[in-house]
């Protein structure tokens, strides 16, 4: 694929994953990391052919002015990752790509969200549709300054509050009728990012439980701009293990009574999760995959808090109770600590380079053969990590063998 | 299959493991217990016709003079498990099942063992063969008195030192013409029950990490008797759970640096491997799986120590050193809390009730499609345990497939 | 002290902690348990005349019917705790003091503990007075029948929610007055019951974060009646350790950042604690102790979930977050895994043993040196384990030295 | 006290611990860093009259060639600890102290420790007395070229392995008679170097494991020089919560039945821990403190494993399994995950600044109130840590008020 250019588009582009995917692309794209933890750099996906580190310009959305470098900076300072020689060689490249950072929208954010604000310059728009349409600017502007093949937006905003499906969300047409109206709670706010990018014609991944595609108009319009959705909400910690786990309780006939897992964090994603509003979306989230794997329902409990000494540092404690043979009950537990914005950044790319791969082989509408990535799956209802992993390799060896005889 | 009667022929048959099921199988006889950890109770087994619990007779060697239900309370009362109700009603069967039991050879079997030992009536014999001869009458005359159409034996004895391998093991000729040398160390004891059973046609299993079956020239006895071998090491806890987790880091390309497992427990089983020589066995079948799974060798360290108050109730406790993207070292840390024998004995009802049915289809010599039940698996290199699942799946749907039209 | 005969009187005499008195009691004058878990049974409290275990009668309140049988029956059932012939051997002294069981009072307990009730006679009172009235009616019954020589009444209930203080609690005389009106929420329930006995010269020992004595009226009407008050909120677990180990940190100059715990159980403390009304009163006390012994504020957070396949099997699981020398930060984590009652039954015993004791040798008022007991201690700013155990050592010295003479 | 300067001479000064020191002595004099996690800076040390951190003249033995900044690059590199700003901002200070390390001796220490010296200028010896006349000349031109009012010596070197006592080491004419023999073994390196501080009136501090001043002869030596002992291995992790945890059960009449340690660590410290002569000594010391604290013996277990990717993170799993009232069994288990080094260097400095205070107010001979640092206290058989910081906190009181008087 010679002189290819792709864009990334970030939305929270200054938050914990945002800084490292631009940090981890930098040093990427500059030999200086290797590629663990990039799933698509595993050898069963050698026979795709998907975009290197190099090709990738980065822009983004967020509602904070802030400079990628300082996310970064953060991130060493408060949890005392990345090796400082690193982040001074890609330090560059960020200021490059800071250009290409411009101001979100908080049309129906939630208090919360809005509270982070500090820009005095954002967008105000008076209808979704306007909303839209200040995002496509954006999202155009940076397609055509860059001369970009394609472009794939990832949302990786902070949560925001659940909200009720209207009737207007079923049918693209009416969905279309109605963004005109001076209603700004017509659509969730992350729901007009994934609309603006999807009637671009651009590849869209929700790696927040968010809205974002997940209303029945927006598959439909993704067929008819011939693009890919995947989503949602990354599964990069104690809900990878839990549907890692709770596989094998089932295979082995073994009853779980109860799944209590407790999570603690101190990042900014744990402070928008402090409020309950915002909290709700990520715990039903979490919540319901141990169900969906075993059959039946354990009683399930699962906290996050947000606990700021940990800053990046998440910490999970699981305690799972089960029943064995003869009616004696045992216990599982696990301590996770993992830094949230590591886990999830290479994931970021690995979704980044196969959305972008799956739009150009003429995959178009939600793409469920991504369950793997995500705590809730659009397209599918597998939920054993596993089985979402071996869905995953039978789309790549299908793609191999149909594209080696044409090479 | 009407008036179907199978014999099940326990080595060790009145520890732990042995105990408990003789209880299980006499309280499912009753349907005093549901099916909890019984994997060829699962939906997925229902097209296999396997003998049904009623079907069982018990009976088995040891080295200990003692009564199954000895076993049982003893573990009712210093490990508080079993309901005293369930086992008041199951005590008949067990009694009725004590006829059956044998006095044990311990030709071989190495010091710690040996020292268990609390009868007199303990059959001297002076060659390998000689102890095979008396081995076979015990289950000879078990199989004809109670007129079975099948035998199952397992071994579920106390680890015994690993031994080497010599060249008189690797073909079945040489071993015949070696058996009848006075020398005792010329098969480890658990090779004289293997070939005892086998060499009657028997099908056998081998759930603990002694060498068992696992020479050359056994396989080549089975085929030539028409029977089944599977083994070894029964997967049951800390091991199932390296075999589950460690699939999860190779699939997310995360870099496993260290996996440190240290086992604590406190019943006869520990108290065999707190010998060295005995543990060291017990160690090798555990510590290995990790690289095997991820394709490189991460540092591994594997302790197993006894501690008596504890007794029945395994705990492992695990720590994970991993790293992710830009090189930055997470953890994952797990306590197992298990009542080993509880976690063993539904498994070797499995066992005992998939090696029958598979004799009787015609299969012969080692079945790799057991794996998921050992730690060692024998016949195969997939120690992934959801991988070692689905060749057992598949093996029940291809053997359902060949059945039903001809039913 | 010859012939003497006391009572021990419980309010919620048939949950897990009044059955495990109970049975413990029996077992004790039995001889068929140790006195292991009795603090006073510790050498140094030797030189103290405490009553043995067979000077005491039980007897208490309940808005439940049920023989206290059935509550060692469940939770032997349940959790797995008690040797089966050992509470055979009891049964009789329970059914004997079953007939000392009265109806208790919900007026003013709060909606989840009056769910609770499944009593049809329980007594209905107009005024807080009449309320007391019958409560002191069953209490001066219960020590003339049995012709006891002092009674020690002690509250093992549910936490009721928390209630504000009025200026009428502050005063004796203004409370007394009070007492009179038709206002069912004058005094918590926990408090009618305080008065109720303190008022009768009974010794009264909060065991739970309920009011109890802890207005300032009672003290002041326990010096008029020459008694002893000791609260509150029995110290048996997760906050044990809390009081232990943030001393250490203390000492060693380590700051803590943030100590997060979370509790799950699944018994009927538990399920009344799901009440968040009921819960705030038990998280405020867990959650206090650690910065009145560090001295500073770190980020606390206390949960306690209701997980009903732990039944009585209370988990703990804490995540201590500190910073050493040169700014470095470092984890300590403990899971706790005890049974409730069996930790709570012997402190209920040893508080009864020294309240009575204290009245004997002329103490009033509040106990301070009894603190070592209690999550929130009543009368001390002293939330050190070893500094409060210290106290008691000390009381019991000093006692030890002024009887001696006499003696 | 005007114009006061002391030396602070670590054996072993290049390791971990001696790295650490000096960094936070430079941190400290500059301003750099608080005094987080040094006892003495507590408000109940206000009374004493302690040498400031600028005070103090850093200087060494050690068997590697090496600067002091490459411990600390190696430390920040590999186990991600220490602010590169602040290091740089110290790396001056290390430079200069440099120049006073001096070349140690491996005379009588053992394979595993020699097996780590790089040096082609270490010096031979061959009897103890030349070794420990090798030593005093260090030790004496350090004093004399920094004009150093006092000097403490303190042993931070790798564990030796255990070594039997002899009879000339009991009484001090006998020993030093035997020095003179061509007996490498005759003293264990540790206590070459204990002699030669102690006969030059220096203060002596062990903070390991090894033998150091723990021979009779050595007190009667100190006593004679008039200067002061303590020791042996500092507290700081595991052990430390071993010996305020035991205290809790012990008072709450709670029985142990078996304590269980496991720790991992991949330091240098480690590397010689993986000897099994070297391990034995530290866990002897680590393992002895429960059954000294509780006055029975639980079984309890302790091991050390090196494992390498944890670099300077010793992790600490221990599983205490006791029993409550009714016989009825539970389990604590607590996780420790501390830096090492940063949890050992101000220790080190604490017991310098005590240690000299102390020959200065007069005291000689082994110091037992200094026993809260240690795992192994010598003159004390308190092992209950807060019992032990009482009687340092005693001693300070009595201190100040001898001190205040004069002052």
């Amino acid at each position: 694929m010679p002189d290819r250019r792709v864009g990334l588009w970030l939305i929270g582009a200054l938050g914990g994953i945002g800084s490292t995917v631009a940090l981890g692309l930098a040093a990427l794209r500059r030999g200086l990391t290797d590629s663990t933890a990039l799933v698509t750099a595993l050898p069963q996906f050698d026979g795709l052919e998907l975009d290197a580190p190099a090709d990738f310009v980065l822009g983004g959305h967020d509602i904070r002015r802030a400079a990628l470098i300082t996310g970064v900076r953060s991130l060493q300072r408060r949890s005392g990752v990345f090796d400082p020689g690193l982040v001074q060689a890609c330090a560059q490249d960020l200021e490059t790509w800071d250009a290409n950072l411009r101001p979100g929208t908080i049309l129906g954010s939630g208090e919360t969200i809005a509270g982070l604000a500090d820009r005095t310059d954002l967008p105000t728009a008076e209808t979704p549709r306007a909303a839209i349409e200040q995002i496509q600017r954006d999202l155009g502007d940076f397609r055509s300054r860059h001369r970009l093949n394609q472009v794939v937006v990832i949302n990786v905003a902070s949560t925001e509050p659940p909200s009720a499906t209207r009737p207007e969300h079923t049918v693209l047409d009416q969905l279309e009728k109605a963004l005109g109206r001076r209603e700004s709670a017509m659509l969730p706010v992350s729901s007009l990012y994934a609309y603006a990018a999807i009637d671009l014609g651009m590849a869209y991944v929700n790696f927040t439980p968010s809205t974002g595609a997940d209303l029945p108009a927006l598959p439909e319009l993704a067929v008819r701009r011939s693009t890919v959705i995947a989503g949602k909400d990354g599964k990069t910690g104690e809900t990878l293990l839990k549907t890692v786990l709770a596989p094998m309780f089932a295979r082995r006939n073994l009853r779980v009574l109860s799944w209590v897992g407790h999570n603690i964090l101190g990042n900014r994603d744990g402070l928008v999760l402090s409020d309950p509003r915002n909290k709700s979306a990520k715990v039903r989230s979490k919540d319901q995959v141990v169900a969906h794997i075993v059959g039946y329902e354990p009683q399930t409990h699962t906290s996050i808090e947000y606990i700021e000494s940990l800053d990046d540092w998440k910490t999970a404690w699981d305690h799972v109770h089960f029943q064995g043979f003869l009616g004696i009950r045992m216990t599982l537990q696990f301590t996770w600590q993992g830094c949230d914005s590591a886990l999830a950044a290479p994931l970021v790319m690995d979704l980044a380079r196969l959305a972008l791969h799956a739009q150009r082989r003429g995959d178009v509408g939600v793409q469920p053969q991504f369950a793997c990535f995500f705590k809730s799956p659009m397209g599918t209802d597998e939920y054993d990590f596993l089985r979402q992993h071996e869905m995953l390799e039978e789309y790549v060896r299908r793609d191999a063998a149909v594209s080696r005889p044409s090479s």
